[in-house]
């Protein structure tokens, strides 16, 4: 049983086949989707079982992508997709560039023959074109959403920062400031709206970048103001141990003279000084999530049944930046 | 010019030839030796430089081995493998493995087909031969030495720790304790031939791991002994991270009850309460060299005339916790 077969059960061409059942690249019209479904519904057309189960083994490697190695929550996810992927029987490549693409990144590393691919870097449609060029299976890993056609398994943070905003809330702070990226993003908004809930007014955001320096000064642009907040949310922990060296030099005691919550949680975050109330992601959860969807683990299941995005919870880690 | 030639100019197989050339894995009588540089240098050969200049190139990938990215110093290192090979037009492949046999990740990388190898975990004998096998050149990175036949570039941390700890006592600390692993290594006797040369005795030394939680247990045992010392070398930036903390927990003053000084000086460092003094590594250079030596620029001059390990100086970045 092929794909040419449910082509031809469907009066369509195989690419319009591979179109549906990958949702995407390209999009298929609602009336020829339900042709080819029911194509393989007819038939018992399972493509990802079969291919899959070619591919599983058949090198023992798996690939990652990621920008960059340095910033201690990407170093994590990579140890840990090496572990999980180790306890599978496969190795890992990776495959960092900061500064070139993400489609040549993808190239290269289906090249050097990988079972399939965990891609840890924001993805556009070009992107999933050559994922889909490849013909090597990928999952989107660490993103809320991804292109049609990559599946991808992230995680809530929209949730995790309105809780951790609630959080800083029932401590009986009522200005409570953003460091970001400034763009909106998933943090802005849980943060936006968790002040917005308790009929508080949105406190200054300062956009700056992921970085230890970015949270630094925009520490010190919070402190220049005229009221400055009581508290802040740092949208990384990279960001907020920038946060905590400003406060200190600034002789600002936290979280008496200001309370600080980070989003990551990341293993620095619990050595730092005051050590840091943050939004934890579920770092292994993901990434044996990830490796499910990757490998097909659930290749009973037509991909068009399975959510092509995964949202896993987070959870807040008390520590004392918070005044807990 | 051959391999072939020399080995018939000097009378022996072409295996003596290569053993000569990469100083290993196998020795060689010193007679035979000195044979076989007398027909090199009579004949002209020049074998590295024929055999990278055809491989150079042919992949554009170049491999690093490496233990875990989740270190901040190892982190960082990879990413300026990646910067480095990136500028010379070369992508990089990592093969992070933790738990497994750096010979494995060896074999695993070289049949993907890169041009040369980085290796950053120790080695020895048996990861030579896999080297050999393999028929990629590898360079050893961050040790000071490594097995023969493979070329290495690292840091005199000896060097390092002596000036560190002479800093320490330059303000006028005479107990310096250190954190390291106990096994006597170079940072160890850096740290005791400074207090030995200004006729002070050995402070107490803690056997930990070269992590946080061993830093942190590393502070916990010196506050417990009847008359701890007044500074601290650690032997690696994730101590004296988990080393603060302790301080910090138990209302040690740093640097006015406890100086501490780190070895590492990765990006982390600055950005702890007080920001960290610390032996800085001369990273960039260190991956320049290895990267120089890989790709056989030096490839005019026989391979057993350049030195077999080349040894980078460090650098004492002063900032708060060591007193300045």
């Amino acid at each position: 049983m092929t794909r040419a077969d449910v082509a031809s059960a469907a009066g369509v061409s195989t690419a319009v086949v591979s179109y549906t059942l990958n949702n995407g690249p390209k999009n298929v019209a609602p009336a020829t989707r339900e042709r080819v479904l029911e194509a393989v519904r007819t038939l018992g057309y399972r493509p990802n079982a079969t291919a899959r189960a070619l591919r599983l083994g058949s090198t023992g490697q798996v690939g990652l992508v990621v920008a960059t190695v340095s910033n201690p929550y990407f170093g994590q996810l990579t140890d840990q997709v090496e572990r999980s992927a180790a306890a599978r029987g496969l190795a890992l490549l990776v495959r960092t560039n900061s500064g070139g693409l993400v489609r040549e990144a993808i190239e290269q590393l289906a090249a050097r023959q990988v079972d399939g691919m965990l891609i840890a870097r924001p993805m556009d449609a070009n992107d999933a074109a050559a994922v889909a060029e490849s013909g090597v299976p990928a999952v989107l890993i660490n993103e809320a959403s991804g292109p049609a056609g990559v599946p991808s398994v992230g995680v809530d943070r929209y949730g995790g920062a309105r809780r951790a905003v609630e959080h800083l809330i029932e401590h009986g702070h009522h200005r409570v400031g953003l460091i970001g990226a400034g763009d909106g993003g998933h943090r802005q908004r849980g943060w936006a709206d968790a002040l917005a809930g308790a009929g508080l007014p949105p406190g200054p955001v300062v956009a700056e970048t992921y970085s230890r320096e970015g949270g630094y000064r925009a520490v010190l642009q919070l402190l220049a103001l005229p009221d400055p907040p009581t508290a802040v949310f740092a949208s990384s922990d990279e960001q907020a141990v920038g946060a905590l060296l400003a406060l200190h030099e600034s002789e600002v005691p936290v979280p008496g003279g200001m309370a600080v919550i980070a989003f990551d949680g990341s293993a620095a975050s619990a050595f730092t000084w005051p050590p840091l109330t943050a939004v934890a992601q579920p770092m292994e959860m993901m990434v044996e999530r990830a490796l499910d969807r990757l490998l097909g683990l659930e290749q009973n299941v037509l991909p068009t049944e399975l959510p092509s995005t995964e949202l896993l919870p987070t959870e807040l880690l008390r520590r004392r930046s918070c005044g807990c």
